[in-house]
């Protein structure tokens, strides 16, 4: 029933088509959406303004949302010519070609920046906010649906807001939202959360009703993506993550119940996650941007107490799996605001154990997780960033190759830095760990060649090393005119072998 | 007189020489002092225990310090091979080559990150703390003297403290710290900070007393540094960005007294910050690390109400002038533990404008700070990462070119990446500034050759940004065989001109 979702006369009166939702949409405006990975993001008005566009409109946009969206919001829009600058991070195929093929300006940014970055002004004017919602109450107050992200500053800076109610998502997500927002300096004041679970907010977003333009009635689902089944090099991977983290705690630098974990998103932090379901870590608390199927897995286990994250992002029978038991993982779980999941403040009081993804990693710990060969842009850093530098303990995994063995993503220089050096604590490959705490340069290129490179690639890396600390500078030692070598030669031959 | 100094009948019997304290350090040990900058350093026991590795003791040990330190403490330990590893920054020659030359295995670290580094147990045992302090209340209790850096932490991890009382550094220095510790997590709570001058602790640091294993006196002087005359570049600079800040002022995108300002250390910061003495705006507050000579002219001028810092870092002159008008001054200044002054959590809440210095620039906005030629130790990255990814707005400066032109500051790609570009928003040189909110890396690129660098070097910059977006990937091109190129020509030939 459409009233219990639309909770007001006033509110019911503005319900009207896509079609009609989209026109408040002009050409050159800057749009604000919610949405965080494939999760809450709004489908029906998008479609709706790609056909504009396929009848010959001019309508180009500006589009800012939490992270990645699904295909109905980045992928049609990409392809039909609508987008032609991004914020702050995307996933999807054609959105991706669109950017490094120049058609698209995007800007990867710092998830925990775009909030404010909005609140401050940096981003110009918020011409439209469309936010799906799986309920408006009678003040306005919008109730999200998978996910949070930016939804909140959205509806705040926007001159024009669109609700798309989603009859798909199931109401039992009522509840589960904490809504939370800073204000701006001079004015901020102390985020009061100091446990993962902490509620400080309201489960909807404040939204002045007159604001809303339009409120669309859709049951298009989120077009989630399936998880890859988990793979040795992942299991290796979590092994000995788990295996380092039990040392922790017998060496007193851990809680027995470890500390909040934060794992980034996809397959890979997937499955690491999943691995401590067969670990006898017990009580733990996550404190994340995306709740995954292991999650689910773990809280099933007992082995989860809560769950704090910004968006659910199951794979499509975790979805079903959440749908169908959402009153029982509701007790578990809190969806924040991306403002508040991926706050350094809260990631550094909390003490974060960071687990991130890399593309490749250099011999002295400098990560790249976002251009392949230097130049081609995959994803985007996301959150990685926030919590990385804030972390008790910051972790980096990747498979020590790629493409076959091609590429080795364990190089002499990384072709992109997005982490530096001195936020990167513990480098995982399949091959082992590398604990870089406290050690310089030339003894963390030891260790991460050693544990972490794969044999195919150690000799070259050795290599390498030596002749660069035959230089006069034998601190953080590299040749200028040969550390992109192994880029450049897999351009030029399909290998980074010699 | 000594007992308005050592507060305790109890304490004045631990008063010994130097050489007896520094008996207390032994080969092996990890030894964390007080001092930041070239104040509030200790200076006697090390020079004592120099003396004994001069007379062929094996003496070896680990230290970490706030940020650098004088001379008799990183100078001459160095230089008689005392100390073997060496966290978190540095500034003295010897030090310098010392590490350069492989012989000191140096970690360049942010400062935030050392004190709960040591809290955590990442460093190992902290053997042996040295502290300077003006003065020891009955209780244990340590008032430091111009700096308080990482002394919190390092009184409060160590077996053993040996303090030295320095006569030559002023009493009325007493009032002026606010010393408070955050816990480990999973118990730590919100930084009660939410303006630049909040009080929030304690005037000393406590620590047991019976832990003080000897107190020794002492007046030799901070070795403070000359500042360099404000040439024409940094007017230039200083003029850019109070254009900018103006504008941001108009444009009602920062208050008009502005946000707290945190700008870095060195002739050219100075500068900068004195820059605003001739400036219209007034209330201004500053939430930083050190407080220098311009600092003072701001206050006398009426135009800085507070400055928070963890240290004063004055030239000879400052000095004077600090201890000839310490009550003065004192009104207006706070020193905190540099777990405070530089934390993310207050950082982003106050919502700072960073300052920061960059050794080079990359035309995608990427910052070296510490390594030239991507393999020169300079000094390190010191807090500007704390600030800059936290700030309300990140400001990176550099002049555009180094040894008599013969090096561009804008480079293609930046030997080594201290910021990324995910944390750089704006790059100004003398040339001019470049706002790189909001743009692609293509649109970063334009605007930061056409307004930063040196016309000398335009002309090369287009010429390779143009051929890097003829390649495949039109995002964030780069050219794998040339990207560092301008480096290796110049290791080659002296100049990165052609």
């Amino acid at each position: 029933m459409i009233n219990e979702r639309i909770r007001s006369e006033m509110l019911l009166s503005k319900l009207t088509t896509a079609e009609v939702a989209a026109r408040f949409i002009k050409d050159g405006d800057t749009v604000a959406t919610s949405g965080f990975t494939p999760s809450g993001y709004p489908k029906a008005v998008p479609l709706a303004l790609a056909e504009r566009a396929k009848a010959g409109e001019k309508v180009e946009i500006t589009l800012i949302t939490g992270a990645s969206v699904g295909p109905e919001l980045d992928g049609i829009l990409a392809e039909v010519g609508v987008i032609k600058r991004r914020f702050p991070y995307q996933t999807d195929a054609r959105m991706r070609n669109a950017i490094n093929d120049g058609e698209i300006k995007y800007a990867d940014m710092h998830l925990s920046h775009v909030p404010q970055y909005m609140d401050y002004g940096f981003f110009g004017d918020i011409d439209v906010a469309i936010i799906e919602a799986i309920a408006i109450n009678a003040d306005g107050g919008i109730v999200p649906s998978t996910s949070v992200g930016v939804s909140p500053q959205a509806v705040k800076n926007a001159k024009k807001v669109i609700i798309e109610i989603n009859t798909s998502q199931s109401m039992d997500l009522e509840g589960i939202h904490d809504i939370y927002m800073t204000q701006k300096p001079p004015f901020r004041e102390p985020i009061p959360i100091t446990k993962s679970g902490d509620r400080i907010g309201t489960t909807y977003i404040p939204c002045d009703p007159d604001k809303i333009v339009a409120i669309v009635e859709t049951n298009i689902t989120d077009k989630v993506r399936p998880l890859g089944a988990i793979d040795e090099d992942s299991k290796m991977i979590s092994k000995h993550i788990i295996k380092f983290l039990e040392n922790e705690v017998t060496a007193g630098r851990l809680p027995e119940n470890l500390l909040p974990l934060q794992s980034g998103v996809g397959s890979v932090a997937n499955a690491v996650l999943g691995g401590l379901v067969d670990s006898n870590f017990t009580n733990l608390t996550c404190y994340t941007e995306v709740i995954q199927d292991s999650m689910f897995d773990l809280i099933d286990a007992g082995k989860v107490t809560v769950a704090s994250g910004t968006s659910f992002t199951p794979s499509e029978e975790g979805l079903k799996r959440l749908n169908d038991n959402m009153a029982h993982y509701a007790k578990y779980c809190v969806l924040r605001p991306m403002e508040i999941s991926n706050n350094p403040e809260v990631a550094r009081r909390l003490g974060v154990i960071s687990i991130n993804t890399a593309i490749e990693i250099d011999m002295y710990g400098h990560v790249n997780s976002t251009n392949i060969m230097g130049s081609r842009m995959m994803n985007g850093l996301g959150g990685s960033g926030d919590y990385t530098r804030n972390a008790y303990i910051s972790i980096f995994t990747t498979v020590s190759t790629a493409k076959d063995g091609d590429i080795s993503s364990i190089v002499p220089m990384a072709s992109h830095v997005d982490h530096t050096e001195h936020d990167v604590q513990i480098v995982v490959t399949e091959q082992g760990l590398a604990d870089l705490r406290g050690l310089s340069p030339k003894e963390r290129a030891r260790v991460i060649i050693e544990n972490c490179a794969h044999p195919d690639y150690r000799e070259m890396l050795v290599d390498y090393l030596d002749r660069a600390e035959q230089t006069k500078f034998k601190h953080e030692s590299q040749l200028m005119d040969e550390a992109l070598s192994w880029h450049a030669r897999f351009l030029a031959t399909g290998s980074m072998k010699k």
